[in-house]
């Protein structure tokens, strides 16, 4: 028997204790042994809640109770969850989050902790919500080496750019009909300006090329800029502007991770990934490539991948060793944007149109007095270097993978 | 330290062994443990390869060889696989098989024997090449209920169809265009005919459910009766001619799985995997859906989840017990084909135009001499009993999921 803790009875929190309780018996099938959650962590009263008997306010009531080997951080935010996550690995307690922001800015520290201790940390939940992605990549794709990583990471631009794309919707008018249906939040940052993505590729970052890269070190743009014209031209171009997670091993074994609006062509299947969904594309170099797809977000979805990670937990003696990274000075590993080579959508006054000639790009559209086209594959210093003296409208990056 | 066997030198077999010694030294990380290729089982003598001191022709050899407790099975067929790879289970050697035939009949029995053992008879490379799919199934989704399973999961006929719709080929030229790739065998039945895609959703079946569904029970239809007009009438539906291997549960309990030709609605991903590229759709209680994406066969592909199947045997101290499933009376299980409830598109002669009346239909296209409808949602005895006397030129389900 084993028992469980719940930190946090929020919307994810709330749903791992429901979903384990309608699929207990066969969960306890999978995890071979008996289980059940005995403590739910939150501040607040739930009073009504059938769970009610189960909810403690104080930490240390699960920090000390020695029958309690297993743990679901649900609450989100790094300020109470670090140190909640942090003391419960100490007492050699397994932990399983859905908590991004914890795991892209404390993995290495916490997967250390773990390691020494004798137990595991694990976060499925934390990229691509229901869409087994974590556990995929270092066990699946174990025999690879992993070469690229990009996909659709945040489920609310992906509906916002779905609706500009479908509906030709204003960005404006695409995002208050995201918070009107619930995919946004009042203060939509994060996701519109790509924080969220960002947490997300340095997971998936960290996780395949086993050096913990930091938010702070990854160049990320949002959507908030992206025009009906954007769209109009993608669509022109042959593809779909998407909003991309990327990260890719460069031959001078640096890697570069980056979060960026980007052209999509058609043939590849992320362009067709729309509404909430989100995608993940992985190259190796024994699979060529292969794609994970579903919901990013959501109570059930997300609860299904804390609730899996709690299985595994349970049916493991010891540390999972290929789910782990090391702490790493990103100075010497993660290439600066500058230099990354990428082709690239550009448009430009009219009256610059004699720019083009230096990229031999051909013209997309010339349209209200803006003309745009799409470059060689250069860096994106040179690039820039080309672009000197020029009113640049918009610059959006073409996906190669 | 643990010793390696790979059984049968083919396209799998010799992309096993290259792959394992190309990326050792990260396999070995992964695994936790030194690990390194034994012997290689084949009748056949290779003196100019680098690993010929490894060949050995009588698995003997390797089966009283207590060094050897990893065995990877890429021969191919039942007759001699079957025997060898229960023999090594029988040794308490883990296996890791890409063999479908040898999984979709033979499965529960070789999965009894590993758990008597406590040894592994893994099979990820079984479905889906490249694509994690087995292990994703059981363990990333273990706190689901599966409730349906559909996919594209036999790339020579996805590759026929994509080459039917893009550039209006007939069958019998795609499947020649096919040979010609290397894509499809000089006796193409066992692709073309839907054995290949039914051996995979027996497999698929019987993890979703629990009980082994045997390939006999399984409705099987394939793509050699595919014109250019059932093509163009999906095109004018709204979707795409995809060979799809579909379960689910139904509300008494009963499973329906089988393998046949279905319009894919262009709304659906499924639609849009092109050429010989496989995807599996699961539906869950608590994920929606879920899609896995990749290269369904080829060397490396196939041979990456071989591999990664080793790591997680060398991993492993016990019997993985959420990968298993019963030997079962499919009858008691299994539903039959003429209760499953589909639309279905339809094409008669256009002398018999006023059986769409029956149906209450709308018509898709009527064009020399013959005319094409989609039915309601009915049970296929339904349909067959409202056809009655009518000539029936084509007729193709519909993907509901």
């Amino acid at each position: 028997m084993a028992k469980i803790a719940v930190l946090g009875f929020g919307v994810v929190g709330s749903g791992t204790v429901e979903l384990f309780y309608r699929n207990k018996e066969s969960i306890i099938k999978k995890a071979g042994k008996d289980l059940d959650i005995k403590y739910i962590l939150d501040i607040r009263d739930f009073p009504d809640s059938p769970y009610a008997d189960k909810l403690v306010k104080d930490i240390n009531v699960i920090l000390n109770d020695d029958e309690v080997t297993l743990v679901a951080e649900c609450m989100g935010g790094v300020k109470f969850a670090y140190g909640f996550v942090k003391d419960c690995l100490l007492k050699g307690k397994s932990v399983a989050t859905s908590n991004k922001e914890l795991v892209a800015q404390k993995g290495a520290e916490l997967l250390a902790i773990a390691k020494e201790k004798g137990c595991n940390f694990f976060f499925e939940a934390s990229v691509g919500g229901a869409i087994p992605i974590i556990r995929p990549m270092h066990q699946c794709l174990a025999a690879n080496e992993i070469t690229a990583v990009a996909g659709i990471l945040n489920g609310t631009t992906n509906f916002i750019l779905t609706k500009m794309i479908e509906e030709n919707m204003k960005f404006s008018d695409a995002l208050s009909m995201a918070q009107k249906l619930g995919y946004a939040e009042a203060d939509p940052t994060a996701d519109v300006e790509g924080l969220d993505a960002c947490r997300k590729i340095c997971i998936l970052s960290s996780l395949a090329f086993g050096k913990h890269v930091y938010p702070d070190n990854v160049h990320t743009e949002g959507i908030s800029a992206i025009t009906p014209r954007d769209i109009a031209d993608a669509e022109k171009w042959g593809g779909a502007v998407k909003l991309i997670g990327a990260v890719r091993k460069l031959d001078n074994n640096k890697i570069m991770p980056y979060v960026a609006p980007h052209f999509v062509c058609r043939e590849n299947l992320i362009s067709s990934v729309n509404d909430v969904f989100n995608a993940v594309m992985v190259s190796g170099d024994a699979i060529d490539k292969a794609m994970f797809y579903g919901r990013g977000a959501g109570k059930f979805p997300t609860a299904s991948a804390v609730v899996a990670d709690i299985i595994d937990m349970a049916k493991a003696d010891k540390t999972s060793i290929s789910q782990v990274w090391e702490d790493a000075d990103n100075s010497t590993f993660v290439e600066k944007i500058e230099n990354n080579e990428t082709e690239m959508y550009v448009r430009v006054k009219s009256s610059d149109k004699a720019v083009i000639e230096k990229f031999g790009a051909e013209i997309i559209s010339d349209e209200n007095g803006e003309v745009s086209f799409v470059t060689p594959c250069l860096s994106e210093k040179e690039i820039e270097e080309k672009l000197t003296g020029v009113e640049v409208v918009s610059k959006i990056r073409i996906l190669a993978m």
